[in-house]
Formats: C-alpha cells, sequence, structure tokens
C-alpha cells in the first residue's frame, strides 16, 4: 500500500519543524516537489534546505512538476470558483505524480509551508484524488507551526484576549467588513492591504512577513499610525523579493 | 539580564516538540512548573518525561509551586471577571520565582501545552509583572502546535473550507450561540459539551479528547449521530482518568 504524509513545515523557520515531521521526512522515499515558478523559487529552495539538513543526500527522490497557474481574478488568492478548476488540474498533476513516482511499497510526502489545516489544498485534493478511484493510498497529516502562530509569537501577544474569541480569514472577506461579535481577526491571503478600509477606526495591527526567515518584517500599533507605513514596507519587499507572504491580525479595541 | 523563554510544547504528543523548541530547553537553566493538583499530574509528569527526553540530567533546575486555585464559577473554565484575580495570584507567584530562582543572568522557561498564543494566560501575567516593574527579564515566545491543529490533523481534514473563514471560541461563548456568518467553529475549554445544544442542526462534529497522547479518543460524523457517543466517551474517560481536555470542531454544512 502506497502512503503518503502530508507535512506542514512551518512557516519559513526550519527550526519550526516539529520532531514527527522530522521522523516522517526520514520515512520518506518520494517527495513531490510543484514549483510556482520563477517567482516563488526562494520557497523552493528553502524546501530543499529543510531536506538537505535532515536528509543524507541519495535517500530520497525528488518528483517535481510545474503547478497550474491559479486563474487569478480581480481581488486575489481566495476566490472560489476558479478555485474548484484549479484544484481539480492539480488533482490530476498529483494523480500522476502519485501514479507514476511512487512504487507500491513507497512513502511520498508533500511538504506543506506553515500548517496543512490553513488555507491550504492539500488535503483536499488528496480526497478528490480517492474519490476518483483510479489511485490508491493512505495518508496522514502532521501538523505544523502556521504562520498565523508564528506572527503572534514574534509580537509576543496571544490570537485571543481572555474568554474571548478569535477569528482567522481572508482578505477577501475582511473587505465586505470586520466579522460580528469577535474583536480578534486574523487576515491571510490578502493581496490588497485591505486592512487601510479600517484606519479611521482603533484598532492595533500586529503584521509580519516572511515571517521566520532572514527576510521577516514585523510592524505593530495602532493601524491609524502604522497603515501607511506597512503598505510602503510591503511594496518594497515585494519589489525587492519579487513575492511576499505577509498576515496580520486586527486587535478592536472595546468601546468605552 | 534575565531571559525567559515561553515555550509552546505540543498538544500531547511529545514529538511535537519544534527544534527550535529543542534547543530552547536545551539554553535554559530553570523551568518554572506550577502543579495544578494531583488530577493533573499526569500532565506534571509528561512534561517532565519531555526534559528527560532531552536534557542531561543536572544540566538544569526545577522551580515548582503550587497553581492558584481558579474560583470556578457555574460554567467553568474561562469566566472573565473570575479570571482577573486569578492571574494577579498567579502573577505574584511567577513574579516570586522568577526573582527567587532566577540568577541575573539566568535563563528560565515556562512550558505550555498547545501554543502559547490560545487560551493561555502565561503572555499576559509575564506582562503584567513586568508593569509592576518590582523584577526585570527580556522574554521571547516559541509557538507550539496547538490542540486545535493536532486535532484537525488527526481528523485529515482542514479548519477552514476554501476561502471561507474559522472561528475559535470557548464553550461559554458557544452556549450563547453559533456565531454569525462562519460556519467552522473550534471549541475550546468546553467542559459542559456544549455541542449537544445544536444537536438538532446539520453539524458535523470532528471531536478530540487528549490527543497525541496514548488515551487519545476521536470521533467524528453528524453531530445528530454522535453528540450521545462523545458524551459518553467523554464522561468515561474522565472518570477514569480524574481529567480530561478536549477540544472540537464545529462545521455547519450549508443550507441548501
Amino acid at each position: 500500500m502506497r502512503t503518503i504524509h502530508v507535512i506542514g513545515i512551518g512557516a519559513g523557520d526550519p527550526d519550526q519543524l516539529t520532531l514527527q515531521a522530522v521522523k516522517a521526512l526520514k520515512s520518506t522515499d518520494v517527495f513531490f516537489v510543484l514549483d510556482k515558478g520563477e517567482v516563488k523559487s526562494d520557497l523552493v529552495q528553502l524546501r530543499r534546505d529543510i531536506l538537505d539538513a535532515h536528509l543524507p543526500e541519495g535517500t530520497y527522490r525528488l518528483a517535481e512538476a510545474r503547478d497550474p497557474e491559479r486563474d487569478r481574478v480581480a481581488g486575489g488568492s481566495a476566490y472560489s470558483p476558479a478555485v474548484g478548476d484549479w484544484r481539480s488540474a492539480r488533482a490530476d498533476i498529483y494523480e500522476r505524480l502519485i501514479a507514476e513516482e511512487l512504487g507500491e511499497d513507497d512513502t511520498g510526502a508533500f511538504l506543506v509551508w506553515g500548517d496543512p489545516a490553513l488555507y491550504d489544498s492539500t488535503l483536499g485534493i488528496l480526497e478528490e484524488i480517492l474519490d476518483r478511484g483510479t489511485v490508491t493510498f493512505s495518508y496522514d497529516v502532521i501538523p505544523g507551526i502556521s504562520s498565523v502562530s508564528a506572527l503572534v509569537a514574534k509580537h509576543r501577544t496571544g490570537l485571543n484576549r481572555v474568554a474571548r474569541p478569535v477569528q482567522i480569514t481572508t482578505g477577501r472577506r475582511l473587505a465586505e467588513g470586520l466579522p460580528e461579535g469577535v474583536d480578534d481577526v486574523v487576515v491571510m491571503l490578502d493581496a490588497h492591504q485591505t486592512f487601510r478600509q479600517y484606519a479611521d477606526q482603533d484598532i492595533d495591527i500586529y503584521w509580519g512577513a516572511y515571517i521566520g526567515t532572514p527576510d521577516e518584517i514585523l510592524v505593530s500599533g495602532p493601524l491609524a499610525e502604522t497603515a501607511e507605513l506597512i503598505e510602503r514596507l510591503r511594496a518594497e519587499a515585494r519589489e525587492r523579493k519579487g513575492w511576499i507572504m505577509d498576515t496580520y491580525l486586527l486587535r478592536r479595541n472595546p468601546r468605552d
């Protein structure tokens, strides 16, 4: 029986790997690597560095493929209708990789940035492949440190306030309004700095980009005072590196 | 300058420690251990096992104290007014431990189950102590695998559905109603199986107790079919072990 590990590898700091993830790496024969193209080749390199740090050369194989281009509509990366097609295109590629590159008794692995449970498509795609029934395998999930956890750790703050909830959402949803009944909101996948929309409210932001890597940038403070700074730093970094991964927590202050 | 690490040690599986956490353990002179009393002595033991696995005997010290009893009001563990007093009582203890047990150039550490960012008081307490100004130290936070991440990894599902938000909240808040505008809700600190309140709705539950330990119990399925089973398993386990730590995800199915 083919086995697949879906391994969360943390948010960018190679030391955020868990011992469980290292064990899973060591038990893997074939790593499936999807290249998102030139702009994110830093990330591909970072993944290879992780493998090099823990596995002797020649003890594993890489099976590489080009990631399908997601059909980006205005507003970006988390829009449902386009996601369906893209997910199926990706399932085609994964299905082929598993069938062709993984021997009957081999163990394969997908390395996922952050935690596979948060805004990652790997689990859904594996279920889609199993539903198709053309290739069989068992799989497990190794949780990872999410960019959300890494962000607030760097800012030395919690996600929730005492006895209060926290919501994790997308830039697109934040554009529709702050969620009801929750004053701590983590925003992922925001290509449009949607926080600017709320700069006139009494809200603190804890923002970070490239968290845990040498390029890390952190800014926190009242939105009114930091929104422009973050916008500028973000644009400069994106220009310099060709890509950006950032996350932020919005913390609405109690009204009196 | 005294240094303190606040180290997330994962949800119960010792292999959920990150490499960063192991490094932090190794750089620590004094571990602060608060004993919550007999019923949770399993957890104290599990922490000692983690230390034993990574640190040679005689290379570190334990500074132990008895945790103040939280003034439990009806409904339990996440009620704000009682929390303030309890937090100050705990700050008194931490302040004394840091002042008396940690030399001027020593490094101390608090080991926190899960992730220090989620429903944990350590960061708030350290800030309160710094505000008092009687003892000075610097501190950093090492993120950990939360019970939330561990739960969904075991169930091999994500926290959010595509492009949708997820909310993390408490049993007490869930008792007031399902949050608006979000169909994936993780519930922590629920001493009263509040999920039962929603057993007549089209909601799936992903429940787990003692996740990542040999006592782990997992149940998932439609609430209507699983609520009683979970209630029974939970009561039996709590009776057998004297304590329980459980978490669950409620996933509301789309209305058509």
